[in-house]
């Protein structure tokens, strides 16, 4: 007989990209049994879901909805849904989700214009708006909060630049919604996706999604159909608007979590919430700075859920290297902290400090360690 | 406040075509603390998943894996991957699914041939090899177990009329999968797809999916990228594969209840397992028929694990109607059944009795419901 996973997982501190910790209110949740996906009183849960998701969007109308991906397929939805072969599309590029956006559009047959910033610096918002205005796209794409490189991208500059010359906007919100301040509507964003693993403190497997009267009309005056059966905007809005038509088997269990993680949201309030995440990455900045790191993105521009820190020599040259090291903290300790990606893979530590995990507790705990390794 | 979900849900007997209710222990197993996607204890985990599925498909070699989707995006998955735009597909259609095949593939840009046959009946596997034989096409589908007439198709004869023509063959075995022997290998089934929330009695959101060699070939030999980089074989399998490259952010939670339910699958063993199914469902007709239902199919065809049967005229002329009866059925006992969905809509139930479900308990306490109901 083999081992029961659920006599034998190690606890972990999940101080990285995400998945963050989830509340024990959130498990409770999820783990109460099942109601089928056209019953009535799960139809009420999904009601107040989709109200929920609006009001971390900042948005009173269009369609909001959780799809059953994580969120990358929230990206993939977004794309899918607005952009037809031979559309130019306008990507930020300054990481690993604004390039992930080039690939995912070029092989739906659009044209990408990329404007690059070097990683570790914010978009440069009036570069991206004369690419925009020279090449007049149907789409203007970018990350709010680059989990790749801890940067905070500027939205209404771009956004703006975009509706000059109609386009529609699209935003990540994976790593921002529920930890930042999101306000789609009064920005002029008119397609976003998120993920529930990050500041919602949910498992991953659910992409938050938003999309815009203004966009919902350009899915609508499509000249072919959305490619992606699965993703179209139109099909989902049958089941997530008033009719309420099966389209998919809506996951049940996970909706259960992300609605008590909303109340939780709700009853914290946002502003509280952004203010503890700020306050978090503060002290860790202050405390891993005296311990040898250099955080990577100048002050204006860091996100307070994830902290690029520039790793100090003592850790880059221990034994096994700075990935060895990151598993003795793991396999001792429990705790996790990301790496970096790309051309910075080895360089930086991305610490997150999501949702659940914002809380000075989980920077002492990592400090603590931290300490007695280096010691 | 808003009311919280975890205190006030009522209880189900999910008796519909799924989602089914989720033993104890594969709640409680989602219910665990999370590990990060990249944790070597998850990966662990999610090793002996990938195997457990494997076992199930009655597979050796090839990529088996979960995906972060409900089992139409396994549809679509499996589609993106072997179909380019022009490629021929024959499909099999009789019920919901096979229509829904259809429409996924055109919306690819494939030539679509479609062999139906009446909802309720079997598709006929001559008339499908001819059309095979005379098309030469590149992709064959089919469903296996039709959620939507209750019918089992025959596999063999279709997919050995496929390889005569060296297409490939994909099957939905969305509502077969742990309630019916599977044997990819042996049958010539080149991909296959299913849902967690029917016969393996997990929440909705995962779709078990594998494709076999030679259809990762096929995946290889492709002359442009897959449309859909979230369901790229290619990229799915550097996650999925040996190396554990990051793709998408694995759904743990989600993860942890399939690997319990595959643990209950193999401590069961599937021979008792599919033996329960058929007993349940015998059990089921017999009184269901001296209630005045009569069976959809015949009895060589019959679905244990989705029975569809017609209803009886007392039911359908009730207050309310069908539909209206079945909604008291939900109300006052808590008791789900499935309605008829297309032509069927209003002539047939689907009782569902799948994985947990398929019990004498779940069916005394339907047939007691109803006794009491039509008395």
């Amino acid at each position: 007989m083999r081992a029961m996973p659920t006599r034998s997982l190690p606890r972990r501190l999940l101080l990285g990209p995400g998945p963050s910790n989830v509340h024990p209110r959130v498990l409770a949740a999820m783990g109460q049994p099942l109601l089928g996906h056209l019953d009535p009183a799960f139809l009420e849960i999904l009601d107040r879901v989709q109200a929920g998701l609006a009001d971390l969007f900042g948005v009173r109308a269009g369609l909001t909805l959780p799809i059953p991906t994580t969120g990358s397929g929230g990206m993939e939805a977004c794309f899918a849904n607005l952009l037809e072969p031979g559309d130019a599309i306008v990507v930020g590029v300054a990481g690993v989700f604004g390039t992930r956006m080039c690939e995912v559009a070029q092989r739906m047959g659009a044209q990408v214009s990329r404007v690059d910033s070097e990683w570790g610096s914010p978009l440069h918002a009036e570069r991206v708006a004369e690419k925009v205005e020279e090449i007049r796209p149907r789409v203007v794409a970018f990350v709010h909060a680059e989990t790749s490189t801890g940067v905070q991208q500027p939205v209404e500059a771009i956004a703006q630049a975009a509706r000059r010359v109609d386009a529609l906007v699209v935003l990540d919100c994976v790593t921002s919604l529920g930890g930042l301040p999101v306000s789609l509507e009064d920005w002029g964003v008119d397609a976003a996706y998120s993920g529930t693993q990050k500041c919602l403190s949910c498992p991953p497997g659910l992409s938050p999604l938003h999309f815009s009267p203004r966009a919902l009309a350009r899915v609508q005056a499509r000249q072919r159909p959305v490619q992606n059966w699965y993703l179209d905007a139109g099909l989902l809005a049958g089941y997530f608007g008033e009719e309420r038509v099966y389209h998919h088997t809506a996951p049940i269990s996970a909706i259960f979590g992300l609605a008590e993680a909303l109340d939780m949201i709700a009853e914290e309030g946002m502003p509280q919430r952004i203010l503890r995440h700020q306050e978090a990455s503060r002290s860790l900045l202050d405390g891993m700075t005296a311990l040898g790191f250099a955080p990577l993105v100048a002050v204006d521009h860091r996100l307070p859920m994830l902290n690029a820190l520039e790793i100090p020599e003592a850790i880059r040259e221990s034994t096994g290297g700075e990935a060895g090291f990151r598993r003795r903290l793991l396999e001792n300790y429990g705790v996790e902290v990301g790496g970096g990606l790309g051309p910075l893979a080895g360089r930086i530590w991305r610490v997150g400090l999501m949702g659940e995990n914002a809380r000075l507790t989980s920077v002492e705990a990592l400090l603590s360690v931290l300490q007695r390794e280096l010691r």
